[in-house]
């Protein structure tokens, strides 16, 4: 189905393969966009926790949740991160911020440090894979909203010479509307998903929609999904019958 | 029907604790924002009363409404706030504006000085719960707006040193779009529960919903609730039949 | 109908009462927020008309229009302002601005001296109403919008701590979204009633609604009231059976 | 139908006195907002060729056209402005800027002088009448959006005390929405209309509707007006019965 | 049927006079207003040549194409420019910006120096009409946009003394909403055509509306209109026929 | 089709040359803008490819994607860009940023060394096409977005002087509103396209359409496009009767 250049890495995520046309660009970083409790974290974390069932480690950057709380929050899907930090299979680079520390100053983020940190990682395990969650919380404590698109591409160019394939979570406001905070994270990235949890007749339902893979081919359109304890995240992708209908059903 | 690992606090709220599949996240932190009037108050007081009659006492830190207008608000529903605070089992931390002070500084808003407080309260009363309302107003008096997000993950972060189990109010202006005032707070909590208070055809009908709780699972979608003299929040959980006909009414 | 222990003063508008299960909380302040023309003044003229008739004192405190104008505008309704400040019923605390005087510096607003005002107004004829209206023209000459809250909250302890029960009016430019002007006066607040001057087929419709009674019951959504001659505002409670209808009604 | 104390003066525009419930509230300001086109200027030379009509002479103050070219541009309604400047009944106070004349400085706006203008105008004729066209040309001069409010009604003041009845355009860019540009035009005067020119199937039509007059009754809703070459604004108040079909029928 | 005092001079496009009673006013400046692609330098130019065709000289002021950009771009409408300036008919101004000069300073455009070469024009070739395209180009290179009120009217007030009949072109982002760029444009000027550019359906549809003419009356609401190889713009005028038709059709 | 006298370029993608009567307009520059995913790049690709294959060697500046990225991400067209630049066929401008060069200063960003070194690209190869992509890249990095008119206009006038025929691709955020970032580029640009990525019913579908070419007549609305692999964009013309049925079509 995928008769281009562009190799892909299975993510694992049950459905989303498919629809990725064999999984996400290899080597490359993909925008993963969402509002608050869309699944972000999830599938940053399943990402890696799939890469692992293949023998691929991977770094997990965190600017939010702590470390700990990943650990936790994560053993409902049957990911037993700490045990695969034993192996030496994951690592963390926890950026969350420190509970005691002041925020000395505005804009004072030093990223080139960051990066180094996550270099450091991914060498010591020779990561294949990285999640880093979120941007938004990274963005934050820049001082100038103008320089976030070239603090990102800093960051992408990186990963890239890396050689990893990354997963970056960004958030967003609204289920519609810009894709993320700044209205440039997503022409600075080569591949954009979004989640959405969209609120119809009072009740929730997700969707997963791959928005673009520079270069290369994938299903159009959004998938439904739903996360499931002790799986994550589990993507139903349609038939083409199932879509056929979908698309005449009046409106 | 929660099997994952995150452990769960009853609130004793009717028919809440059943759409969370047991409780609010125990030691965690659950951001409650909703409009004026949606009742924000009167589920972080319940909240507490609750606790108080499963032997767990509770610390209410206020910034808008004085201890005395509480404890005169609440009696309606029952809670003897006073006489809890009497037997040790309810204790205030007033951060309410003093009429007679002038507002000095923007700014000068000293929030180390409050977490140290709070910490105080928590240990005098060897508290469980803790109930903080509202964020709206401690973050009116910081000068920069850029560091709600940090400053929001200070007090998270310390009420789970502190190993209670917290709800913080957030003020919003609108039933649907932002989350919250700042567009962050929904992102920098670990639970989001949104109370409305809806406007339709003049009548006003209010819904609970969880937005997310980060690494466990819980009810989709809003459900009815009212508040009633004598005992406050009452969630009507809606059952699986009455959800399907619902969802396949016209619209 | 109304259990708990919140106390209430009648207002004397016809029918409003009963929506409010017996008046505004008595020794608090109600905010009253409309758009131009939605009768906030009337309102306002009218609960202190009302209290003059049962013997209770009232202080009108005055931002836009001048007393002159008042007592020329309420005479339609029959309220004789000026033979009740004679009879030493009704004081105007008069802060309108004066023609005259160039507008030095923004800013230099002395709320505390207003206050002092206010507190000898009250103290001078025993009063046990008072309304201020509007709050639009004290803000607009503040010149920092982030005091608001804090400038709103002295203004209402200091009429708590003075033990009227007050009705404030609040500006806002649109019927639906934010509640008023500056989009955190409706927190601040106890009690909060809207009053609307809908625009429907081309064709005005008012309606009066209370958002919120802290602590205390009251009727929900909007109830249709018209401005009469002679009597003032004329709020039309609808029976039970009437409300079932038309929320059953097509839409 | 006009039972209370403010005492009115016939516009002369026909079927305005009308739902006015006998014309613009005597020795007061009433703002007159509408989009470009809306036929604000008309309805303002008209305010005082009617009265010239009745003995009164008037006064129009203007700010963005020439003198020269109200002058003619009224002609066609069979207005002669220049035959009765020369009688003495019509004075025009020419604030319209001056093609030669740079933009020195902005905010150096002297409203003071321009009073004293005025009311040197009002004095030489014994006006009784006075337009003034209009509100947005005056305040894009001053160069603190803030001082609007002040100096709105410092004008509105002056023209009080002055003892003539006033028409004051105001400027807005959308028809419905906020009634005038800066947000506080329509809370600072006593009276307002509005003049929509309404854009439906491509079609153009235009309604006049009173949004308040203080202290005072009026028609309710918007009525349809046409312009009329020889005569001006022209408005069809609708029977009792016409306004009931056209509630009751379909939307 | 125009009985008025406002003397029209014929554009000459077809079927626009008809719907403006004969032509734009004489002697002054007509604002039109679109977005891109909507035919504004297709009607300034038309307007200018309808004028050489009667004997009447034109002078176009360019801020954006290039004069020889100018004459190619026309020369598909039949409309032989270069010949024009040959003979002495049709002179430009050009004020493009020049691709080797640096933005030296924001703000230090010479709006006297632009009117100097204007009046310089006009003179030199005895011009009846003028065009200007586009406003946007020339408020973008003022550093204050307060000041676009008082420009705008220098260059009105200009062009009335030297008595030509002028077009303006301006530029808006939407085709609803806002007239033009800056909400002031519309007020200042005494005449406002809009053309619309609409998108229904995946198709697009042009219409011409005159939303106003100062002191004269002119057909309501938008009509169709073409541009047509070899000829122009092209307006539709419906007769009161099919307008009746095309009201009463369902929508 | 094509009677005037604008020259056009085919640009070899399917189906487009057809809706443009003949192509892009010759030895100018057409704004091609879209949201992220539109197909910005692979048109711009495209456009160059075909060039190619006519033997009209092209310059690709690029702003955002490497040249190594670009030339693995198009071989899936079949585009073999490494080999088109050993033949002399192909050249790079390659802007993209350096991820190892901190951003030293906003604004420090040089046009004029990057239009000479783009004249040089040109010059080397005898370059008849040019793209550029993309302008949201550029401008993020000048410090004030004012001047971004004033660039785009240095930018095309030098692209005109340089004699090529050129693309220039632009961002935008929503798919309706606003054709570009800064509201201004399509009025600065001769010729503007636009390339949409519509969700309907949660499934994609990709629109082109020709809003203007200054002074040429092309096919008017929006037209279905796919991105084919092995291929590139094939633009879907409709048949004039397909065009009627869907216009017949109930919406
Ligand atoms: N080889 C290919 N085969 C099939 N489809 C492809 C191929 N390459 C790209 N696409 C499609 O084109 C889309 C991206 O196109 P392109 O990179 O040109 O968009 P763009 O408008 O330049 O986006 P951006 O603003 O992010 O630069 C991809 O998301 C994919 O859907
Ligand atoms: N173990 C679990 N079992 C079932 N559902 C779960 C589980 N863990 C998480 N979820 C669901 O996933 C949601 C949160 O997912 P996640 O934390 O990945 O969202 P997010 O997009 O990262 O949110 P945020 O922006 O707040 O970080 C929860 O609200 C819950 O509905
Ligand atoms: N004793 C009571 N009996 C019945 N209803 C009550 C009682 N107390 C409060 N309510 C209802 O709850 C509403 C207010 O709830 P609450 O004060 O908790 O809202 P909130 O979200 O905290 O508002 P705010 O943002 O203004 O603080 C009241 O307006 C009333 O409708
Ligand atoms: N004597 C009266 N008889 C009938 N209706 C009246 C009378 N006085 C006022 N009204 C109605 O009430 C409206 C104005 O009410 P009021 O001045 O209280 O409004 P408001 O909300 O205070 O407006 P603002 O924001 O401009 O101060 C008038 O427009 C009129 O419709
Ligand atoms: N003599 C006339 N005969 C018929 N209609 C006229 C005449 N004069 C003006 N009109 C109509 O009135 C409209 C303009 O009215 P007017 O100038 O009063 O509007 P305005 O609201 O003052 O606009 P602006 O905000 O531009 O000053 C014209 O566009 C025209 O439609
Ligand atoms: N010779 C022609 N034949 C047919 N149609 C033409 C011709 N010239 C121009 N057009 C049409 O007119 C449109 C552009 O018109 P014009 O340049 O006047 O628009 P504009 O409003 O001035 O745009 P801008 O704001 O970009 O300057 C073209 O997109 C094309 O559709
Ligand atoms: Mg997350
Ligand atoms: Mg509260
Ligand atoms: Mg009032
Ligand atoms: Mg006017
Ligand atoms: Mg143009
Ligand atoms: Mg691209």
């Amino acid at each position: 189905m995928c008769a281009d250049q562009i190799e892909r890495l299975p993510t694992g995520i049950t459905g989303f393969d498919h629809i990725a046309n064999g999984g996400l660009p290899k080597g490359r970083t993909t925008l993963v966009s969402g509002t608050a409790g869309s699944a972000k974290t999830v599938f940053a974390a399943q990402f890696l926790a799939a890469g692992i069932k293949r023998g691929e480690p991977g770094v997990f950057v965190t600017f939010e949740e702590t470390p700990e709380a990943l650990r936790r929050n994560m053993l409902g899907f049957g990911w037993d991160i700490a045990r695969w930090e034993a192996e030496g299979k994951w690592v963390f680079v926890d950026v969350s911020p420190q509970p005691e520390e002041e925020l000395v100053e505005l804009g004072s983020y030093d990223l080139g440090a960051l990066l180094a940190r996550i270099e450091h990682a991914v060498r010591s395990i020779g990561a294949v894979r990285l999640s880093m969650d979120s941007l938004g919380a990274i963005f934050t404590r820049l001082n100038d909203s103008r320089v976030v698109r070239n603090e990102l591409f800093r960051i992408v160019s990186t990963l890239r010479r890396l050689g990893v394939t990354a997963v970056l979570t960004a958030e967003r406001t609204q289920e519609y509307g810009e894709i993320a905070r700044y209205g440039v994270e997503e022409f600075v990235s080569d591949d954009v998903v979004i989640l959405r949890n969209l609120l119809e007749d009072e009740k929730r339902r997700r969707t997963v929609e791959i928005l673009k893979f520079r270069g290369t081919s994938h299903q159009k359109g959004s998938f439904p999904f739903t996360v499931i304890p002790g799986e994550g995240i589990h993507v139903i992708p349609l038939s083409a019958i199932e879509l056929k209908q979908r698309s005449s059903s009046v409106r």
